[in-house]
């Protein structure tokens, strides 16, 4: 059986102008992988209403699970959760559940729960709220669609919360050689492996050190056996 | 009259499953902004012949450029350049003149020019190559679709090659405002002052220092006496 898609959406201006650098794709893309999900796509777009609104819908449909980083804060520019809520025409404003959180998290500060504090309690009809430990202020899930932080500590803590919820396949499990020949030298035995091997896949990442070319063979797959066959062979090739 | 607009294609599995960090996208954003040119979205797709080609004509519509990063090697998995064909329904095949460059290059190197290298001469027919100063193979443009190699070294130095003849707009001039409040101090005001200032883009980055929260106030905008106005308004806000 195939393993179980998923999909991200990053929200942030600060991400397209190359102000800041995103972490979290990286991030996520591991944790997915290592729970045997696979994700097949992700998209970036701006802090704009519709372009959010339109990419959450179309990952939406397409995709087993969305999972969503940024804009979820206290500031004007914080869109995400309505966002959210439009796009699956479900209602919003601030919810008790939400709202107890946060009272209870700044009245331990010593803090006021401000009108804008208060956004981040505007959670859709019908989500699951996401735990949050380090700032409170939760995510929550709607239909397939996880809403996180964008702030890197919170959005890991946000995937420790909501990955275990999820069911996913095979572990990918991957095995690399490593050659000290170029990409070029490699590629038609490398192409030959690879039909071999219709189950795995197999992927070769060139790289140079001290002004000498190699390439990185990683070879995929979630059956163990097979990985093993396949790098005998796959080491016999180029040992030659 | 507003900026040109741009968006991303990332093209390879190894991003998607977490091996790979991707470094392009953070070193595009930064150049295209420094031109004049809005960047407004990016996505990442995996090494997939519909996968690519799908996103390749959404974003070339909807954007007046596109680059690519990825795909385009000798080995079988990169299928960038025949999929970019595919999406402009342009021929492609082995092209004399980025032959001749591939030919050029393995014979000072005294290595062969063999059926693999040779994948890296497919170019589609109407396009106009991009000069690779690092590892010769030449990434190409066809329409308002700009291939470059994944590798960032290779990136780096095609994208060199491509931004001199596009034409941006006006640069995206930011400055920024460091506050040692919280984001849910801030808001209300800053919510204010984004109104004030509605030409300009007004965002806020959180950040925890030794334990204490502060807000980054990044406010974006092509005219630079607007800017020195709204950050004096903005300075006086917060000294109160």
């Amino acid at each position: 059986m195939p393993n179980p898609t998923a999909a991200m959406l990053v929200i942030g201006d600060e991400i397209l102008s190359g102000r800041t650098r995103d972490a979290n794709m990286h991030y996520l893309a591991g944790q997915l992988t290592e729970i045997g999900i696979d994700l097949k796509e992700v998209r970036v777009v701006s802090d704009d209403r519709d372009a959010i609104v339109a990419a959450v819908k179309a990952l939406s449909v397409r995709y087993a699970d969305v999972f969503t980083s940024g804009g979820i804060g206290p500031t004007h520019d914080d869109i995400t959760a309505d966002c959210i809520a439009a796009a699956f025409g479900a209602h919003i404003d601030v919810r008790d559940d939400a709202r107890a959180l946060l009272q209870a998290h700044y009245d331990r500060s010593g803090q006021e729960l401000n009108e804008a504090r208060l956004r981040m309690a505007r959670i859709p009809d019908g989500a699951d709220l996401i735990d949050n430990p380090v700032s409170t202020a939760p995510g929550f899930s709607l239909g397939n669609v996880h809403v996180m932080a964008g702030v890197p500590s919170v959005f890991k803590a946000m995937v420790a919360s909501v990955l275990p919820k999820l069911t996913g396949g095979a572990p990918l499990l991957s095995r690399t050689l490593r050659l000290m020949k170029g990409e070029g030298d490699i590629a038609g035995p490398l192409g030959q492996f690879a039909q071999d091997f219709p189950d795995l896949s197999v992927g070769s990442y060139p790289f140079q050190k001290d002004g000498v070319y190699g390439s990185n063979v990683v070879v995929r797959g979630s059956d163990a056996a097979a990985l093993d066959t396949a790098m005998a062979a796959l080491e016999a090739t180029f040992a030659a």
